[in-house]
Formats: structure tokens, sequence, C-alpha cells
């Protein structure tokens, strides 16, 4: 790992930016008119607001038991992973040649009963750890956390109890939300460190997510890699809604496409470090129920969660298209190249 | 001169903004509310307003000879150059081993009463070309350029005729202008492509402005060179207000730091090219009397003049002070380095 050249544009671009832009995010005192808004939108810079959804419906009434009353055994999508590495960078010993490299690692999705998933997911979190070796320990991770605007799909009964746009964010980007999704799961999913392409509104409904942000100019730190993909197996026979997390099996995709993806952890700043990661200031941020967080579009975030005394983590985010007019996507592109280059 | 390379970083920046972006400037049909306005700061994207100052007070009565009865013989500040290249890249020939460089011509600044200054406007603008070799010829070429919030300095008599902020501009940025600024000149001086720091909004009054628009990403085609500074200055006895160009001298400024500075001009394109100027695609706008252009920070402009039917070329624009967080600027300097370090 080399120092990174004095007078390297790219050290010289985290540095500056940081200069510029405070680490620690910003809090509003209330919501932000449209106008407000669109100024945040203008820098790309992140805010929250606290408490912003405390008096929403969602917020008042969603109790596992409330939940379950509305949607009972319906059927929803879920995440499974034995490590609640949804959607994140994995080693991957390959059977063959015993090697070991890092894939892009999708959960395995099945549809469960929503009661089954609520029960699994509380007494998973109400399980001492050291009980966990006992036969019937809850093993394997479960998280709903499909972003296809499952709120108003699957989880329609409940759309009604959230606003259907944020009014400001609605006026300002003129447009309706492209996706509004539903995440429930508990303290052992982890979102890995990635970026959108959407303006996000994120709410809070219970129990807490804690964010760690890096804004798009960091890019060379995050250590981009062209990952294969691969996908979670149930291998055990049987166990279509197994409770036993050694059935899953970790399968390469044999014709699937690379996914460059971030390989850089922001809490382990020691591994997969790329020379630019040591500059970089993470904005940190813990969302309790009701806070808002707007997360720019383009901004790399790792999420990772705490549960409700009832053992869950909910949350509610509006996916609002970003502008790809300006010059802010070609110059993340930009950067992207050049950092690609560099390596 | 090398063909740019195939995924070279920049080629590909000028050409996924252009892919991206209309180089036809956007018209609005009234002038924008501030969130509309704001959604422009935030794509940093030019647009016009027709006719939006056609009711100002300066519109309607800046004529040449309200202006004088205004102020009279009142000293003005007027640039002097001998062909309207003022802050402009220069061939410099050295009286010491003749060879010639391009330089950056500041011009040779001086008081002249208001009245005389404008009588040599009109008289230069009305005098037939073939004319010019007359002993009488108007040749040197003038222009009130200070951009030092000269309007509610030195032309503070004027100011009342224009609003004092741009209503959307103002609530929108949430600032007051920096520098309010008076053009006074006529078809013989161009403004140099250059950037500026702020947020333009440019009204005309009489005459025409033809400008030239390249935005902040197109940096490695403008061919920025280090230019060592040169002043014109008067060199003939008793020509303290004189009217013989052949008395202006450019004198290198021997402590001068040197000046970075665009070389390359939309209008020759052949001249000064860099490998990647072939790839913009320039924004050209001209603006009548009463039009209003929105100009945002770091946009490389060229601009050049024709006279109303009085032989002037009057304008006023708003300097409000860009915004340097958000990702916007050290992105700017960060493809300036790269693509300094190409060269
Ligand atoms: O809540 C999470 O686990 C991840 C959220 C996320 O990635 C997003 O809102 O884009
Ligand atoms: O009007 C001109 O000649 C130049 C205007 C300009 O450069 C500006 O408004 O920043």
């Amino acid at each position: 790992m080399d120092e990174p050249k004095i007078e390297d544009p790219i050290a010289e671009l985290i540095t500056n930016y940081h200069e510029l832009n405070s680490s620690v995010i910003e809090e509003l005192d209330e919501e932000p008119s449209a106008l407000e808004f669109m100024r945040f939108v203008a820098r790309n810079t992140p805010f929250v607001v606290r408490g912003a959804a405390l008096d929403w419906q969602a917020t008042r009434t969603w109790s596992v038991d409330y939940l379950k009353a509305f949607l009972g055994d319906e059927p929803v999508n879920v995440a499974v992973t034995p490590e609640g590495n949804a959607d994140a960078p994995t080693p991957y010993t390959s059977p063959q040649d015993g090697t070991t490299t890092l894939v892009f690692a999708k959960p395995h999705e099945e549809d469960q009963p929503f009661s089954t998933f609520l029960d699994y997911l509380t007494t998973q979190e109400h399980t001492p750890p050291d009980s966990e070796s006992s036969p019937s320990k809850p093993k394997e991770i479960r998280y709903a956390q499909t972003q296809n605007d499952n709120l108003r799909a699957e989880y329609r009964p409940l759309f009604s109890a959230v606003p259907p746009s944020i009014p400001w964010a609605r006026i300002a980007l003129a447009r309706d939300p492209d996706a509004i999704n539903l995440w429930i799961g508990n303290s052992r999913s982890v979102t890995a460190l990635h970026k959108d392409n959407y303006e996000n509104v994120y709410v809070q409904v219970a129990g807490r997510k804690h964010f760690v942000l890096l804004p798009p100019v960091c890019h060379a730190a995050v250590g981009e890699r062209l990952l294969r993909p691969a996908v979670y197996t149930r291998t055990l026979k049987g166990s279509a809604t197994g409770e036993d997390g050694e059935g899953l099996k970790l399968m390469l995709e044999e014709d699937g496409e690379a996914v460059p993806f971030a390989t850089w952890d922001p809490d382990r700043p020691g591994e997969n470090a790329t020379p630019y990661s040591a500059l970089v200031q993470p904005t940190r941020v813990t969302l309790e129920p009701g806070d808002m967080l707007y997360l720019p579009c383009m901004w790399y975030h790792k999420v990772s969660q705490s549960c409700s005394p009832e053992g869950v983590c909910i949350a509610v985010n509006y996916w609002y298209d970003m502008d790809f007019t300006g010059p802010l996507y070609p110059l993340s592109t930009f950067v992207r190249s050049v950092s690609n280059q560099e390596k």
C-alpha cells in the first residue's frame, strides 16, 4: 500500500472536500421547506430531522402484534443469509482449488408467512448468544429488504400509516417517489457500504439504525473491485423455511456478470484499505424512532441496526430519482474512472 | 496535438456531460420562483428569461442623453486597450530578444469624465471603418468594466433604476449580491473566455451581448496556461485622455505573478486548441435589451457586444457569492488538477 503522492489529485480532492465540509451531520430543528431542502440537494449534503415522524401513524402504532394483526400469515419476501450479509462482499472458498476470493454474496430469497418471519426475528433477538449452540438455535439471519417499492406492493395494507410522499421532497424535486421501501430486520443484519442513484429520505419507525456515510468524492477510498456474484442456497432437505443457517451454501453464479462493489468497511479501516482510505472522515449518525435522514444521491452508506424492546428494527424510506443532468453525475463517473486508472 | 486516448477519463467526462445536457440554453417564459431557480443552481445550468427586465427603469430610460444628464462630467474608471482586449491573452514581443509569447494583458485604467467617455464610444461606433485612417480616427478601445460593485459606488446615482437584488436569487441563495456591476462599452470590446466563482444574473439594458458558454467540466478544453501579466501604458506625452491607441504600449509587470488563464477561443477553434477542445459543444446565447441570463458559477464565458442605435452597449449584472460547500468546487479543482497533469 503506497502513500498517496504529494499533489496527487485524488488525495487533494478528498482533503479539499473535507476542509470545506463538516463531517458532523447537520441537524434541522424541523422539517425543511421545499426551498431549504433544495439547498441541501444542491450541496449534495445530508441532514437529519430528529423526531420529524414521531406523529406518523406507523411510528405510533407499528408494534409486532399490530403488524401481525394487519398482515397475519401473508407471504413476504425474506432475504436469508448466515451472517446478516445480504448483498455484501464475502469470502468464498473454491471447492476446486481451495483458494479464497471476495465475491458479491446475494441472499437466499424466499417467501415466508409474515408472522413466522416476525417471530423468528424477535426470538433470535431475545436469545442470549451463549444459548445459540442449543439445538433450537435461531442461526440464520433474516431481513425483509426488497428495495422494490414493497410498501406499495406486498406490504400495501400498511401503506396508509405513512405519508404517500414527503411533501418538501416532492415539491422540491417535482416528482413522486420512485419507490417506498419497508425494511424489517433485527440487529444481526448489516447493509454493506454501497451507493444508490437516488435522493433518499429515510425514516426510522422502531429500533435504531446506525449510518456511516461517505460523500461521492471518496470513491478511491472504498476499494471498489469487480466481484463475482454468488448466491446463498438452501441445501438441507425439507428446509423451505429452515431454521438452520448451516443449510445455506454460497454458490457462484456461473454466468453472472461481475459487480463493481466497495470492499472497504469504514468500521474495519485496516482491511481492504486503499492509499486514500485514511483520508476519509466518515459521517456517523444514529436514527432513533421518528428521526428522518436525507441521504443525498451517490453517497456511500453502511447501515447497521439495533432493535426496539420488542426485538425488531423497522424503517421506511422514500427513493426519488436523482437528476442526471448537471455536472455531478458525469463528475462522479470521472472520479471513478481516474481512481480506477490509478490501480 | 494528440487525439485523446480511448477511455480517456477527461474525454469521457466532456462527452458524458454533453450527452446528458443540452447545449441549447433553456428559455423560461417568466422569471422563476426561488425554488425553480434553486433547481437550476443545483444543476449548475444556465437559463435565459427574455424580456424579464423590459419594465426596469434602466431599460426604459437609459439613453445616452439621459445618462449624461444624470452623471455629467463625473469621473468614471475606463479600461483602455488598443484592440478591445482588456484582461485577455495577447501576444507580446520581447524588445530584448524579439520572441513573441502570450501574456495576460490588463487594460490601461484611467478616470475620464463620463460624458467624454460616452461621446467617445458613440463616435467610434458611428465612424465607418474606412475613415479610421483619418487624423481624427478614434482608435483605442474604451470599456467601463470595473467589476467592483461599481453600480453601488461610482455609478451610485443610477442605482435606483435597477432592483437592489434579484428577488428569486436573493431568496434562493439566502444572501444579498456581493457586487452589482455596470458595463458600458461598444462593439469593439470583447471579454475573453474566463470563469468566475459567482452565481451571475446578467441583465441586458441597451444593445446586445453575445455569450459563448462552456460548463466547468470543460477545463481541459480551454487551454489554460500560466500567463505573465502585462499592462497597457500610455506613452505619448500629454495624452491623459489621448485619442490615439498608438500611444498604448504593453509592458510586462516585472514582479507580477503569472495568471492561469484560458487561451482557447471557441470562436477560433483551431488556435490554442487542446486535444479536448473539439469535444466541447459551446452554448451560445444573445441577450437583447430586457433579457436576463443566469450564468452559473464556474462556467466559462466569452462575451462580445453589439450596440444600440445610439452606439453603446449597456448591461448590469448581479454577482452572488457561490456556495463552496458540497462537491462541485472540490470536483472542479480535481478536473483542473487531472487536466493539468496530462499536459
Ligand atoms: O436500512 C438498510 O439496511 C439499508 C438502507 C439503504 O441502503 C438505503 O436506504 O438505500
Ligand atoms: O459583459 C462582459 O463583457 C463580461 C461579463 C462577465 O464577464 C461577467 O458578467 O462575469
